[in-house]
């Protein structure tokens, strides 16, 4: 896996480039699509590809795990073959979710014990058994395992957490190595950086993950509740650490600005479910703000969803027209609201490449970010 | 709006035809996929023509009333324009889904009243009004009011309620006559023959529907739960009756192989929920019988999901996948599913003409229907 660095902002540290993989490339900045249980909810591949322009969608280990089951997934050649997408996939150690949706939660020096949310079935992931479940996956870049601590959390809490994450780590990466692709691509495994919003911390874990030399890097435990400031701030003291000539990936984020605040801090890459999940409750994403439709002011309105739209779905339907069919409960209306934001999010950041290369980023930036929080 | 029959096969009554409209030709026997609310659930617009190769929609009179209401269709320019639909549309009187939805109704001679199941709130709908929110909706054939009636029926019961349909049919009449549409297109009005599972019955509520003149006919009252034999029986009695160079549209009908029978006893246009429903309950029709995608066989069936099938998602898709994506209940499997039945019915209703037109229907009819039913 080859990262090429092409340009960096003058007056940002928003950086453009290519993430080579054996199932295409990547241009950074990127966003990437969550697909849970290997499907990015109410879009179809095809439209992934050549609506929305997708270049790399996330899988979740611990869904994927739980169902289909690894049998599956292994007897279809892995979850490429699986859902039949054939361009990257990322997945993450299904640490999140333990900690997040899982029941009965157990964590251990060895791992964690858990019971699933779906059946109440006991499972026990440990950072080797996560490179193993990752390697029958088969996603092109791979996640250590870690623990994500919440917002807020006591410092001494963080600091033991983030030291358990480093001693995983260093399991994870052990096993990474002791162990082959099944499917005869290469994969990539990204360690992820902890600390919670201590600088200190972060500054600890950031050089701790960077003497481990992978492939690219991973910023986690952050967008879990704290302000956006903390968010920047700790993203900044980490990114000024990270080498420039690897890919750098902001987990679990965010909304439109705080995107292209980070890619200002220098990310390139970012994945969030929420373009899907807001989308299926009837909120658009677009350049100058957000978009309720289930407000009375659509009821009579025409208008395309999004005229400048990147997606036949914005031309197609008008703004009535998905007010009643969100206001139905129509499935519709998910499918038509998830191709819109997750066409206006990869929009925004092949638009932050040009503008990089360009290198008219920062104030291009600074004029979007105060667009996209309005309240249309 | 006019129809040409082309071709009658030798061994049965099967007939096929293009029905010309405003919005576009109809090419009979035509399946008509359901859009209750404007849409066809979980199916986006472009799919419907390009992919299920649909050429005429149904909408609900009783559900668009309600929900958007005649106010934002009339401001939008009729259903078409709403929903971007430019192909042919179908509306139903509202008088099915009164008596089989809406809560307190109350039938007189007048109309009927109704509280909607959405909201309670109380509405009246009349030949009169039937006809007129039908100009509003805008579908280039709009049906009669009338009274579907359940089964079992009373003879008695089912003899009143032919009367007033016929009585109601000739206010339908009066009105369409005295109005115009409100876009510029042409509307044809279709009556609806009554009578229950009584031939005699039948047989009267043909004749006098006949006399009507009208631009094509419609049998209502079957597929309500009676055995197929009475439906074909009461089909066959009708079309014996029907005059030959007017379309002939069996409401509601039905299973792959209810649809064959009915095409050989004469019938030209249907629609039916059920590859809609169905799919959203993960069950499949193919050429060679109906696939229950739940089924554990299918855990590890990673070919295509009909190898034979008519679109995109036929081929993209593994059985496996479809299956884990049903139980996982995400939205993608009822959107797979739908466009895979909706393609199945499209094709099979095309492939009936073909034989038509080849002079081959009823030998192929007859094979195929054995298939049909078959459980997989």
């Amino acid at each position: 896996m080859k990262f090429s660095l092409l340009n960096t902002d003058k007056n940002s540290k928003a950086r453009a480039g290519v993430l080579e993989t054996d199932h295409g490339s990547i241009h950074t900045p990127i966003f990437m699509p969550v697909g849970t249980a290997g499907t990015v909810k109410a879009v179809h591949q095809r439209e992934l590809k050549e609506d929305i322009k997708a270049e790399i969608i996330l899988g979740n280990t611990y869904h994927l795990f739980l169902r289909p089951g690894l049998d599956v997934l292994q007897q279809a050649g892995g979850l490429h073959k699986f859902n039949g997408w054939d361009r990257p996939i990322l997945t993450d150690s299904g640490g999140y979710q333990i900690f997040s949706l899982a029941n009965q939660r157990k964590l251990s020096e060895e791992g964690a014990t858990f019971k699933s949310h779906i059946d109440g079935s006991k499972h026990f992931f440990s950072p080797e058994s996560a490179m193993d479940i990752q390697r029958i996956i088969g996603a092109d870049i791979i996640m250590a395992f870690d623990e994500c601590t919440p917002y807020p959390c006591e410092k001494r809490y963080a600091e033991n957490s983030m030291d358990l994450t480093h001693r995983w780590l260093k399991r994870c990466i052990t096993r990474f190595n002791e162990t082959e692709g099944l499917y005869g691509h290469q994969q990539a495994l990204f360690p992820i950086i902890q600390g919670s919003v201590y600088k200190d911390l972060r500054i600890r874990s950031a050089e701790f993950v960077v003497e481990q030399n992978c492939v690219g890097n991973a910023i986690g435990g952050l967008s879990v509740g704290e302000p956006a400031e903390e968010m920047y701030e700790m993203t900044e003291i980490v990114t000024n650490i990270l080498p420039k000539e690897k890919p750098r990936y902001l987990m679990g984020v965010g909304t439109p600005a705080n995107i292209l605040e980070c890619i200002a801090l220098g990310i390139d890459m970012f994945d969030c479910v929420m373009p899907t999940r807001n989308a299926r409750h009837g909120l658009l994403f677009t350049e100058n703000g957000v978009i309720n439709i289930r407000n009375e002011k659509w009821k009579n309105d025409f208008s395309p969803i999004d005229p400048n739209g990147a997606t036949f779905a914005d031309l197609q339907y008008s703004k009535a027209y998905l007010r009643h069919l969100t206001i139905c409960n129509e499935i519709l209306a998910a499918q038509i609201a998830s191709i819109h934001n997750l066409g206006f999010y990869l929009w925004l950041v092949k638009e932050a490449r040009k503008k990089i290369i360009a290198g008219e980023f920062n104030e291009w930036k600074n004029e979007m970010v105060k667009k996209l929080n309005t309240r249309l």
